[in-house]
């Protein structure tokens, strides 16, 4: 495995969010790029962007945001990032490669190929394990990414430079790359990631009806475990959408878990529920 | 509200794990006692016990630990809180006032309240809202308390200046003391600490079959989400059996809640899924 260093004259982020913006910081203080520019929606933002130390260049066009680049990370929701693929694959230099962040890959991966098939650009997908509930630039950091995993998800289509380029990116940036077929990427993703979400919201949910300021007896435990909570409806949703089947059957297993439960509670057998207990706890041994 | 500093010539802590021992730490800190005692059950942690600054002695023999207290601290699991009192209690000195720490109110304030009616001893129910998946001295701190809310319920038949000794003495902690009555303690605990705690382990056991090396690929979501599962299931089970009615009631709320989002999830309905998330972001912004 190589690293990179100053190996891309021009990086281009698409959406620079969160995740985007920590990528872009991050890109700079490992010196990844000679240029680092962004494409954003809204034009109003554009001062708070070229502000930024990280951020040489941004613009409102997609066509001129990539038509330079070497790298170009798709950083948007992600029903977004195949018809934004769509749009800037025409515009893109021979032999640019394409990745992008989405939390979902199966779908992604398959319409990228397709695209990618008849274009002369090369795209790998990406999906790095790092983030938080927040959203946007502000609370975006170069330390971000630092020790998490990132996911790659190669196909048989997909060129094996471009692949190790875009493994020793992530490596650059300090994250720990792993590559798993999208289809397998989506089947873990559902469960160690998108079904804690979704437990967290109707955790959160099921409490909409307490008065507010019983909140102000809550320890730690009830705030983190609706942490993730707090996250964009407008980003989960369309994740969910594209990753129903998986999610559907871990939330099935969940769903049984709960059902199980409450009929041990009901019947006082405190055997069962010890030991449903103590499942939980072995298991979240594995998880630290 | 007044403040303690040296009010109790001797403060015995029953137990002194995670919870007891950081009270321990705390109450020597503040200065709020010249002795600091603790009764153990296991007499190999004698020496552990008394080589900790905060602790002047260490008893296994209940009577010992109890007869020169002035505040009575009980901090084992809440099975346990009731036999302990009624062992102790006739060996304390007159007007001796007695705490517990215990996640649930109702039935032990029930018992303490017959108990100590035919005594000369005083009790106040207590539960600081503090603590941590872990347990044992060894994760104890003098912090572990601080800006944290401690509930305290008397009842009908508590001696008005013993609750204000026992909560002058949480106060002296750095914590923030407040008063509800035992049922509807119980109620809101249900809600906004025992649902989260049965919740993260019920999440945590449904991952059991999961390969261990997935696990690795886990962000922060996962981790937040499940920690509280970690805690010890001797000392959940039987706040769970206790507090089941209650707990029983909210746990068919987040039931519900479940299978509706299963159930859209498989019509696909996706405003049905924003609208839970959001309702679901919404409420986490009254938790932090």
């Amino acid at each position: 495995m190589f690293y990179l260093r100053g190996m891309f004259d021009t990086l281009t982020i698409i959406g620079p969010g969160l995740l985007g913006a920590s990528i872009g910081m991050a890109s700079r203080k490992h010196s990844l790029a000679k240029k680092i520019q962004v494409w954003i929606r809204d034009k109003e933002k554009y001062t708070r962007y070229v502000n930024e130390k990280w951020c040489d260049n941004a613009h409102t066009s997609l066509i001129n945001s990539v038509q330079d680049s070497d790298l170009i990370i798709l950083c948007t929701p992600v029903d977004t990032i195949i018809p934004l693929l769509k749009e800037l694959l025409p515009h893109c230099k021979t032999n640019a490669i394409i990745t992008d962040i989405g939390s979902v890959k199966g779908s992604i991966c398959q319409q990228a190929d397709l695209l990618v098939q008849s274009s002369q650009q090369l795209f790998i997908g990406s999906h790095p394990m790092a983030g938080s509930e927040k959203t946007g630039m502000e609370y975006a950091s170069e330390d971000l990414l630092e020790g998490a995993p990132c996911i790659l998800c190669p196909t048989e289509q997909s060129e094996p430079n471009a692949l190790k380029i875009v493994e020793a990116f992530w490596k650059s940036l300090k994250m720990k790359p792993v590559s798993l077929n999208p289809s397998m990427h989506d089947a873990i993703v559902a469960q160690i990631s998108h079904l804690p979400h979704i437990v967290a919201s109707l955790l959160s949910a099921s409490l909409s009806e307490i008065p507010e300021e019983s909140f102000a007896f809550a320890g730690g435990g009830l705030k983190d475990t609706t942490r993730v909570a707090g996250g964009s409806p407008k980003l989960w949703q369309p994740i969910i959408e594209q990753n129903s089947k998986e999610i559907l059957k871990s939330l099935e297993t969940f769903e049984q878990l709960v059902q199980d439960f409450k009929r041990n509670l009901q019947a006082n057998d405190l055997y069962a529920i010890s030991e449903i207990l103590r499942k939980g706890q072995n298991v979240r041994k594995n998880i630290d």
